[in-house]
């Protein structure tokens, strides 16, 4: 049996994002549960977020995709693999990524992409960006869209003043390909099937519940390892990451992540002040609305690291793109 | 940046399946709509199907996966990823894979496995299984388990004659390991976009339809060449295969297709007549029930090809186990 020659890596050439219809700030909640702007400042950092009205999952997700096209300068047809990261997907057939290829027109030809959606929870996007990477340097696929999209707020319990307050909708999205060097880290996976139950969206209420307690301190303990071993991994050093996006969970939890990691002096995404928790969504949404806001330099070492529901992380070191 | 030196390829080292608890045949749904076992049988080819009571998907995919460890002869200690395959999940967080390792006692020593799950409805087997052999050979995971669980009853709308008789519930699994020669050849996998409102479960209804007459023209056409195409990648020709192990959509999609590829003097699993349609559980489940019973031999090239809602399909040339 014969296998292809693997690809010598890849790397991120483009970066894309869909935002929610409804900006909602904090005063917005104070009307629907016991909270206050001040509280869920100081406990979250979050100031406002976005809430889809009239948009699906998949709205979301080929908006983000097509942003990400654009940013890439490919066109669509070179697509071969999209693969979206998604806890929150409508549909159960097709998938998602069935709906955002049908949406951009992929496979008039008869030969549409391989269409995958993956379901980690808050650490999804890793997790799939991860499979695109290996999928190119195997030679499964050329081209991937890799796209994390959410829409928390159908599976919100708006009750619940310590998980509404954090929940949001959007999507980012990255574009793949080969790349002479790679540019893209291998990716870091792994799970503590112990705290399974700290992160749930599921049955009998079908809503998102949480033990931030549990949350908050695996993130201060366990998580810098596993960054770290993501770092390590590529072959490179703390020293030399450049940018850190992680999960947009929480600022309380972003900053005592990079703090641990030694990485609060370089360029930190804290796009969950204006954008909440959108789960798989986050990265690639706080990566992509700074990306294009100016605020990332090209061609500089970012470390991804997506944690969450599962309990599970993942996470990689990628390049940012270089600016065309 | 540094990729770790990708592996030689990987095997199935083990199969294993769970049946759902309960057997429902033709003269049972007699009693619920209008139809009969002669129509059911002549459309179809299903004389019963198992139907779960009492399981969950998380239950039978755990079932399946310590059987598969059984038959490999693997520590469950040795797993470091697994993905399932399922469009049927009851959780959106944790996802099956972790509820699946949290059964296991994975991770008992801080260090649980990667955990995927992965919806390509009937095709997402063989994507799950594409992902995990591409994650050993880039050395992101060494032991994988990758398992096809769904409960397709529970999407079942039970007044609908052309789907309720075919829908079934079930779960299978396959240990992958490193081999010193590929023993999985390459994923192809690739869409019908076009497609992607023959078959459907989704809102409203929630249940499962699909226009039938769609689903057969393009298994009669477009599928073989995809099946071909797997066959080709992995270096080998239809004459090689000894074993085709289709989606058991239907016996009248699986003869026509094993005629196509001119296998049907091999051994076809027809596993469908006895265990329905059970979606992306169909292959492993067929495959694991006929392995088991010796109806496969050992280490002999066999065709996976999986198919259905996105439009989609994804497949490649695997060795069967060999014989502890």
């Amino acid at each position: 049996m014969r296998l292809p020659t693997p690809a010598a890596g890849t790397e991120i050439a483009g970066l894309g994002h869909a935002e929610a219809s409804r900006l909602m700030d904090n005063h917005e909640l104070e009307g629907m549960m016991d909270t206050s702007d001040e509280w869920i400042r100081q406990r979250t950092g979050i100031v406002t977020r976005r809430i889809a009205d009239g948009q699906t999952v998949a709205d979301l997700a080929t908006d983000a995709a097509r942003h990400a096209l654009e940013d890439s300068g490919l066109p669509a047809e070179a697509i071969d693999l999209v693969v979206v990261a998604t806890t929150t997907a409508e549909e159960r057939s097709p998938n998602t990524a069935g709906r955002v290829s049908a949406a951009l027109g992929l496979g008039a030809d008869g030969r549409g992409p391989g269409i995958m959606d993956v379901n980690t929870a808050c650490s999804g996007f890793e997790y799939a960006l991860g499979v695109a990477d290996q999928s190119i340097r195997t030679g499964s696929a050329t081209h991937a869209i890799v796209i994390g999209a959410e829409k928390l707020s159908s599976v919100t319990d708006w009750t619940d003043r310590t998980t509404a307050v954090l929940t949001a909708d959007g999507a980012g999205a990255a574009v793949v390909r080969p790349s002479g060097t790679p540019r893209i880290g291998p990716v870091v996976w792994g799970s503590k099937p112990a705290l399974a139950d700290a992160v749930r969206i599921g049955p009998p209420s079908g809503t998102f519940s949480q033990n931030g307690r549990e949350v908050l301190r695996w993130a201060l303990t366990d998580a810098a390892d596993h960054a770290r071993a993501a770092v390590e991994r590529a072959g490179l050093a703390l020293a030399d990451i450049q940018v850190l996006a992680a999960h947009q969970a929480n600022l309380r939890i972003i900053e005592p992540l990079a703090d641990a990691l030694g990485l609060a002096d370089r360029i930190v995404v804290t796009d969950v002040t204006e954008s909440g928790n959108t789960s798989a969504a986050s990265v690639p949404l706080g990566l992509s609305r700074w990306w294009h806001a100016g605020r990332i330099p090209e061609d500089v070492p970012a470390l991804l690291f997506g944690f969450g529901g599962g309990f599970t992380y993942a996470g990689m070191v990628a390049m940012t793109p270089r600016r065309g």
